[in-house]
């Protein structure tokens, strides 16, 4: 059993449920392209946000079908964004399968981003709860706000901190807020509890990102991927946007050049990496994920002890230190 | 007073009211891409979709500040189709200006579509109506439906009249069948009223594609654009389907070979036109829409005479006719 398994524990008869769920909502579409939303129907992710949707709910009640069903809300607004965002990002690889723009074609990929949103607005009208739509509608807004932020500020170097954590917090954290918030709203939970685990969630989600962010520093050991990713998009992330901030100026200057002119070489990516790590972006970023874990740790004091207690901590442990 | 204007009449305070809310929707957002919505904002269409809510709310009751946020969902819903359609069909003018993909890049338009569906997602919420919310993600659906179909088959050569005509129902005629449908619903009429206007919005938006699908295969005379833009993007549209159907077999067989090899030079075009509209193409098109104007005119059949009634009217006629 590995760590994911058994943080899933004490929600794994509803984990289950989901995934049966989850794959019947995307059968029976279009026989036109069926065979395009089952591509994306067999390339099931480590589905984070699903299990923290159902231990919010577990938190501070019995989980029930509406936890279900609005962790299967969130797991199709997930989804559309993975497609439309492997597009912008021209990714060409996703849950080490191709991604839909590499299997099919961007034009396929946009449309079909499209269709699964449709399906995720719908199952949202379907809850007939007007928190939970507004909810959604939030979301959608702030996940193209923060990936157009992105795009945007790649054409320009800003190293501004503040702005790297609304980046984040609009593209992930926002919709992992939805996951405790929803859960707590599944439950009937109160207007305070949900709000905490709002917070909860939206902490989660920055160190998750924050984890995401640093993956990129580093050459990952089973399948020798290429590192620097973001660097070549543009995208100067924590640990870079750190050592170029604090490293000695003859230095961060040189590599400031680098990303001024685009010369995105192996060799210069090896440079920048190396540069953020060497001058503790890495260590920086991991003191701000524990920074992050302790907010999370006082958000949850209050809650009695229990299984879904126990699991979201771990859960949060895992988040921060997973190594994919 | 040109045609359109004249149509819009008896709704002219409403639609005033329409375009400065429109505008104002499309203010104040992230300064990061706010110039970017400006673009949008600037590129106003004919607005033929809010023109038709409104009348139909005008039908059968008194047009009322719902009517107009109806109609602001659905030109929001009609933007965000339009930035992703240019996207998917690599169309580079949409309005006689750059569209989003030419004017910034696919990635931004990705993007900036998903920000304004988000957009559209929470006025449908605002309306706080479970009704207006299922008719939008059911269009939004549809949408995608009809645009993934119609790439999908652009791959083969499909010459099925049922199925032409499903693609444009979901692409184009949905969408404005549920102009009809929002505008009843905002002056509360029946049920079956609220059906009558659906079907009579259904029957403009077949119209409206039929008619756009013809310009296709003429020059249009001010700029010069050239023709056949459907045909090379592999949209065999009814003109050239019927004619394809019903031609003498060896000149069609010829015809079918080129499409077959996609050899679209300038002058294969040339003869793929010609021959649609030598061989009857497109006055069967027309004979298409004479047919269904005549089911509108016996939808509309039961509303008592006024001036909302008579501009619907006459809006079917500019739909049909209209020369661009």
């Amino acid at each position: 059993m590995d760590n994911l398994q058994a943080i899933t524990k004490p929600v794994a008869k509803e984990v289950e449920e989901f995934n049966s769920l989850f794959a019947t909502i995307l059968r029976g579409h279009n026989p036109d392209f069926q065979s395009m939303i089952d591509f994306i129907s067999g390339k099931n992710g480590k589905r984070i946000r699903p299990l923290i949707t159902l231990l919010s709910a577990g938190l501070c009640g019995k989980v029930n079908q509406k936890s279900i069903d609005y962790a299967l809300i969130i797991e199709l607004l997930h989804t559309t964004t993975l497609i439309h965002d492997d597009v912008v990002d021209n990714t060409m690889e996703r849950r080490s399968r191709p991604s839909v723009n590499a299997k099919y074609d961007n034009r396929v990929a946009v449309l079909l981003g499209d269709y699964i949103l449709a399906l995720a607005i719908t199952r949202a009208v379907m809850a007939q709860n007007l928190n939970i739509m507004e909810i959604i509608a939030r979301v959608a807004r702030f996940l193209a706000d923060g990936e157009l932020t992105q795009l945007i500020n790649s054409r320009e170097i800003i190293l501004d901190e503040t702005r790297y954590f609304n980046v984040i917090r609009n593209k992930t954290a926002v919709l992992i807020a939805a996951c405790g918030e929803m859960g707590a709203i599944s439950v009937g939970a109160s207007p305070e509890t949900r709000e905490i685990l709002r917070q909860t969630g939206e902490n989660i989600g920055l160190c998750f990102q924050l984890r995401d962010d640093i993956f990129d520093y580093f050459e990952s050991g089973d399948i020798g991927k290429p590192t620097g990713n973001d660097i070549r998009e543009g995208k100067i992330t924590l640990p870079l946007l750190y050592a170029l901030k604090t490293a000695p100026k003859a230095k961060s200057e040189e590599m400031f050049r680098l990303i001024e002119t685009k010369n995105y070489t192996p060799e210069n990516i090896k440079l920048l990496t190396a540069f953020a790590r060497e001058n503790g972006g890495i260590e920086y970023a991991e003191r701000k994920m524990r920074e992050i874990k302790a907010q999370i740790v006082a958000l949850l004091g209050g809650f009695p002890a229990s299984e879904a207690k126990n699991s979201m901590l771990q859960l949060v442990d895992y988040v921060i230190e997973r190594e994919k």
